[in-house]
């Protein structure tokens, strides 16, 4: 997705977030603040966002996050239960209506057979539900963060416009 | 400074991040994870970068970094003493051995006469000491925030160049 667009999905949900009076809450592993940046390129962020956490040691999972360490060792980090319990766990900690996560391995190391680099998991929590979803990106460690981006923008706009629908 | 400069200022930062066993941790506000982003662009960076917390809203300032809310009242969120709480909170609550952060006016609004577009102020602190440097750039929103990062990059590097020399 070009970044025009990304900027477009970017103000697309803050008008939903706005219009709930939502405020959104970050929980970033293998993407390391790009989600973050990406939603205050543009200035009136602050209207709909809090902020958020960059987890990227599994240490700052557990210790700000919540994730269970039995979970990490069990499921591991790149793993929808974690991006579920990231999520959760940062909609508490900043107090947020919404919340999003992302974790994933990506690349070029790090990956295994079952997990191979490009494995990403990204889970939304809104007052109303809980989604995660598993992508399997086949790009270079940039091109995979992008897309991991742009997916975790489309599955919070998806979620809100969804639970209108409902 | 060109993202290849900048590519090479991680990279020295993760060498003398190792080199001395130390590890890092982020505080950003203006700049919303474009720090974190920009350290874990390459992979390897989980040997010495912990994550960190983008307090974008004053409130996790307060509530996540422990900034004092009379210190953001009476100096501001965009201070050097902002700053350098930020950084010392941060520090605290990731257990890194190192930590900056960053807080400024980005633009395009949000300026007032005291406190134009393009202050900033970024703080590290290091076991051995503490640094806070204003900054004021005369850029746009985007150019203003690359500008920060280069310089929170630049100043950690040089925080820990000059404590082998002292």
């Amino acid at each position: 997705m070009a970044r025009e667009v990304q900027d477009l999905s970017v103000r697309s949900l803050g008008e939903l977030l706005v219009k709930r009076g939502f405020h959104l809450g970050l929980a970033e592993s293998c993407t390391g603040g790009m989600l973050g940046e990406r939603i205050t390129a543009a200035s009136g962020a602050s209207d709909y966002f809090l902020g958020g956490v960059i987890s990227y040691d599994d240490r700052l999972k557990v210790e700000l996050l919540s994730v269970p360490p039995d979970l990490i060792v069990e499921k591991g980090a790149v793993s929808s239960e974690c991006a579920l319990a990231m999520a959760r766990g940062v909609r508490l900690l900043l107090a947020a209506e919404v919340a999003v996560s992302i974790t994933g391995v990506a690349g070029p190391g790090g990956g295994t057979e079952l997990k191979p680099v490009g494995t990403t998991f990204i889970a939304v929590v809104t007052p109303q539900g809980e989604r995660v979803e598993q992508y399997a990106w086949t790009g270079s460690r940039h091109g995979n963060r992008q897309k991991s981006v742009a997916a975790a923008l489309e599955l919070v706009i998806n979620s809100l416009v969804g639970e209108d629908k409902a």
